[in-house]
């Protein structure tokens, strides 16, 4: 069995669903899980669908089939084939938290994904990297920020990326990147935005005495902990709690934050509409 | 515009989805939300869709035509018409907060119900149904269950109700009436069931020094406290609360996780299969 | 049996706890519960003790004999009798649900204060001020805000107020009145602060696309949004959720860290220092 | 600086505070934190104190002194010194998510304890043992409970344990030895106890339809799954969820909580009276 995900955004108006079931159906293919919703604040109708095929559905061809409906209703589509898994590479930098979540969350099987590789702009976390068997790329700082990014796009091409995870890369990536990966890199900010952008968010929030602390993950655009929020964790501290356990609880939201957003992400639940993300499934 | 919400369940089996969306698209509806889930673990297929339609759907007709789909696919279903409110009747003893949270939520348009009467084994309760406008019957624990079980059902025919919730009501239905109503008789335990069945369950929570309290709504049946569960939430408690503390903490929590209940009926968003419900939509 | 609460903050040194309990021990007073507390990062000892004592304890005199030990370490501190039920008045616009929360509680013996006025710049609340028998004072906008002062002042004093709080009352105060009542007001916003500050905060929140919304109570400053934070919750939402969505949820967070902050208020909880609160307790 | 925590309950009456913080104080030790609390439920008085002394304190010497205090009040109490890292002994089974839990944050300092040896009946978590550093023990289920038992208490012996964590250690430990080791061997498990005590507590919960898992972290006792419980989380699951997923939400849970019971166990905070837990500070 073939498995794919259809998601499909578009102009709410009555008929898309019975149509693109229907398209589906006349493929012989088994839908095991579908969503739909419409959202009346911005007029627009979402769906996503599991799918199974006996056959192998080749996209070149269910794009040339399916190009009438989809324009007739005005949609933007994508179809996942998930026979091939999604190929995340890992970015980090000193901090070792959210790094091993990702390999040993992936190691037991919860993530479900490949991770070809780990690229640094520090060696800290080689062993690491060589504890779980996987590639580890130095991209020193030294160089300048256009050159590591070419490296990082050779990395890229070498492993066959999807998706890049900023897993606590204290970096930032310049425009240029970004916008040859849209929303395609996910980065866990350890404040919960839009509150406490920037650096030492957990400085921030002690000195305004907040009673929650929370960790966000977003695609990464030019412009600095503003892309389109995946998901988000909050915990609750006690005003007791000095700015350095601030800092320790927060490193267990933002391990879970992160690693449940790449699950979205690889789920093909999330769709990007009018600056901002929605989750549907 | 009329709306409907179309409930089915049924093993599961390919072409499901696509005929009944196809079925609907031959009807001229517009279907506003589709959710439709398999469990692997029983498999069988859930569907949930609300939809709209420019004229009123008989469901006699409806269902005359639908009888071939769904005797194909050995489906239990059912439509739902949202013309006419759920006609909900309440049943209380002498504590209040969990009546005032219904009575405050429909009067703010948020439970979206009828509340035709509220019923009684004590007096207590009559002036904040006399606050609301509604009427309150006094049914006392003097007489007999049986016969104040002849009280509630002639109470249910006047009112035309579909519901009834048991608001902190503290007398236990008999097989005789809750087989009557199956799956229409919503009750609110004090305790994070499966533990603390029974009695003075804030007692027993303390006693064994949890860290956590909850409480549950699920559908009354002839087995106490045992009934499919609806909704459940939790609170924490620290150890230095008393047990007098925990009953107050509690409150919030019943009046929540009835008023989630109550919502989640309504909206026909709850599934009865093999002893347990699940949630769809 | 007297009981009392004494708030002592200072700079941290050793010794303080031994000579402030060997005080309270020669008064003859039996401590219930003392929480103390140093916070490294601002170099201050915090303690909150919570005393029964057989006799009156006449301030005036407390103060005399404790004001070496108070000088020595430089403390700021507070002496609070519970003798007398704290006296909060609601101010209110048209919204009912933070003021029902506050009378209900209060009604079940949870809140623990007198509740002696309802003050409000409209008339749609006064039905629910009447149902609970509390004198209901109506301040039109019409007249201005320095005329409306005056009449909050007359009833404060008339009523014997402690403490305001704004139950969302949509009205800004000038900083005349606050300065007046320096950590007296509480107010309740309804956004998580510090994010979505200002007007329509659900509808910002929504826009952003946050996985997460909240409420704050926080005391009522010349700064907009911006004083000491007492309390905090929040709620998950599925982005699924309309922006009227939000808004209903957000209501239910509203009460929940209104009466809380209220509660914490009332019994003497909330230490003020360098433009946050500390909750020792 | 030596630093030192005092653990001390007993039948609550006036003074007590007092005369402790007193007796401190003439040691000339400075108190850093103390947390008070008397339970009006059991009429008893638990306070922990945690002071800083330029010179040792001798526990011998103390006892002597402190005598006196403890016997007229009828004391139960314990000095701890924190000179010495509080030693743990860990046993795992196949399943590595607490045990690399605990390695990670103790590599982080934040668990603040020594990890001196790991014990198994079976060898797959040999690998992250080595990683860590570790000494690793394989004491098989081939020999008998007794003589598995002999080998811990050689364990233990030879790395002078304070406390024994079971993480995911999936066989019983007779009486003989839990007697042996009162309060000094967490146990997880995974299901919310009370209820879903015994085997496969998610398989019990996905078939009572619940809509919240929880993980539960208690002393070992003889009743199994009995023993005073120290600490407690729970998640939200979907009825989407399948089984396995349960599983797979609930390790997250699980070793939160586990990690959490024994932070709490080494600083002491946690008290044993009537059966249950007391946290305390």
């Amino acid at each position: 069995m073939h498995e794919y995900h259809l998601n499909i955004s578009c102009p709410d108006k009555p008929g898309i669903i019975a149509t693109c079931t229907s398209f589906l159906s006349n493929l012989d293919v088994n839908i095991v899980d579908l969503k739909q919703h419409s959202s009346h604040d911005i007029n627009t109708f979402f769906l996503r669908a599991h799918f199974e095929s006996a056959k192998t559905i080749n996209k070149a061809e269910f794009s040339s089939e399916f190009t009438s409906v989809a324009s007739e209703f005005e949609m933007k589509w994508d179809l996942h084939s998930l026979d091939r898994l999604h190929r995340v590479g890992v970015m980090v930098s000193k901090t070792s938290h959210c790094l091993y979540e990702l390999l040993l969350k992936n190691q037991d099987g919860e993530l479900k994904c490949e991770i070809p590789c780990i690229v640094s702009n520090h060696k800290d976390l080689e062993p690491v990297a060589k504890h779980f068997n996987i590639p580890f790329y130095h991209v020193p700082s030294t160089i300048s920020k256009a050159e590591q990014e070419v490296e990082f796009e050779k990395i890229a091409q070498r492993h066959l990326l999807d998706t890049w995870v900023m897993a606590r890369y204290m970096q930032i990536l310049r425009e240029e990147f970004t916008s040859k990966w849209p929303g395609q890199i996910i980065n866990i900010h350890h404040g919960f935005l839009p509150a406490f952008k920037g650096a030492k968010p957990y400085h921030q929030a002690w000195n305004k005495g907040v009673k929650i602390i929370g960790a966000t993950a977003h695609y990464a655009t030019q412009d600095l902990d503003q892309g389109p929020i995946i998901s988000q964790d909050v915990i609750s501290v006690e005003d007791e709690a000095s700015i350095a356990e601030f800092v320790e609880m927060g490193k267990d939201i933002e391990r879970r934050v992160l690693l449940k957003a790449i699950k979205l992400h690889i789920e093909h639940k999330i769709f990007i509409r009018e600056g901002r993300t929605f989750l549907i499934g």
